[in-house]
């Protein structure tokens, strides 16, 4: 099932992410099935988003620009066992007009398996006005740093 | 933008929803953007379906069937701010020949506006062959009995 | 073994608690032993003091004031299962220069027990100088409200 | 403050530790003040005592035995921010007779500076019996190796 509408875009194919973080997984990350509970999957991700965007958030406070994330997509190919850390692939599929389209890739570090892919749609947001905004071109240009293809 | 192949059925409409269950905002589920963060839209779901799939996996657990979550679509409509309570809508949109998907939808308790909405694809599973499998008939039956249309 | 210098305080009492919250346990609280994981603990007593705390920190936000916390003792006397839900009850046991101490218990809300009981103790810092300072008289007055004896 | 009946014990000395293990922060353990929140912190100090115990369970499985945490005791000293790592630090105390003691630091890994320090009080509980038990002279050997002085 394809959740890009690029549809020659492998999510689960490591060669595609632009920016990596990692990440240690936690006994509390566990719940009753003994494996990492699906909500850590969005924290993961988010990570990896924040890795990227925190930097260009603190450099340009000024701007009073944010981003609110208005729809995530995650398919869940491997369960991750504790203990152990994954690595974060994180690139921009698209840049709309107030929004941006993330890909997220969750790999095992020992294994590089990927355990999970997704999407994440983000929508720049003026903290004055209170609606969504174009990008400010210093955040174009950085997402397009790492904008697959 | 539709994230359902019954294009006539609307996830941000409360009556849609079979099952209900309710639970409060913590303090902790705050990020620094002060509104809840959105890995907890996932647990909210995750308790939303576990309202209707515990009860069943305890009376049948000599039946050694689980399912495993292979896809979250999420839709953001609006921030949740602490403190408050939601009403979490849970149906079943689809059986599949091993595979079940939920409708999500989480609406404020006070004001009855839809924050959310997604779709949730689980898959039976055998514990003891370690595969999937056609969910027994009990379970069938259950998740029928809160399917939409 | 007792946890406060005032050794006439049972913390496990309901009827010591001036101020109650409530919340309900959620499926991904629980860890792998398939109880409530002993973090949630924190955030259930942090959720009844925020409770108290945020009104006052809202109406009078241009005082510039906060608390951190900067102790923690928690007893656990009995595990929380799922579903459920908990009464939060919360108390101040001493106020200090800078500094207040609240009494924690968390009660199951079908049952009565006292599942785990503690006391937090917080210092109010001043944002603007960047240090503790003495509580203004309008948190005084509102945690002298909820003081125990 | 002591937090420990060995008065000579320096919690947030990094030598007193016999066992590390490290976790990054994430962006989700930060709360709306923008540092981790105090329960990230039992987060951490489980998983500092899990990397020791949990090679033990699995290894000794068949013996039937767990722990419960009944007491923790934590000094918040330097707030934690985002991004960064911690080192964890663990020991044992103090063995009873089905209890035993750990002592727990959380240093940045850059700085090496204490953000907090703590206790944790655990039972060893027979899964079979369901009553607390002494540990078997495997799990006290294990303990010993890490026990200060």
């Amino acid at each position: 099932m394809s959740n890009s509408d690029k549809p020659d875009v492998d999510l689960q194919d490591r060669s595609i992410y632009r920016a990596w973080t990692s990440h240690t997984i936690r006994y509390n990350d566990l719940d009753p099935l003994g494996h990492v509970n699906n909500a850590v999957y969005s924290t993961f991700v988010e990570a990896g988003r924040t890795a990227l965007l925190q930097p260009l958030f603190m450099e340009n406070a000024s701007l009073k620009i944010d981003t609110v994330i208005v729809r995530s997509v995650m398919d869940f190919h491997k369960e991750l066992r504790y203990p152990g850390a994954v690595d974060i692939g994180t690139s921009v599929l698209r840049i709309g007009k107030t929004s941006v389209v993330f890909a997220n890739g969750i790999f095992g570090r020992e294994t590089g398996v990927c355990h999970a892919s997704g999407e994440a749609y983000l929508v720049f947001f003026d903290l004055v006005e209170r609606k969504s905004t174009p990008p400010p071109k210093v955040f174009r240009d950085a997402l397009e740093a790492v904008m697959i293809g």
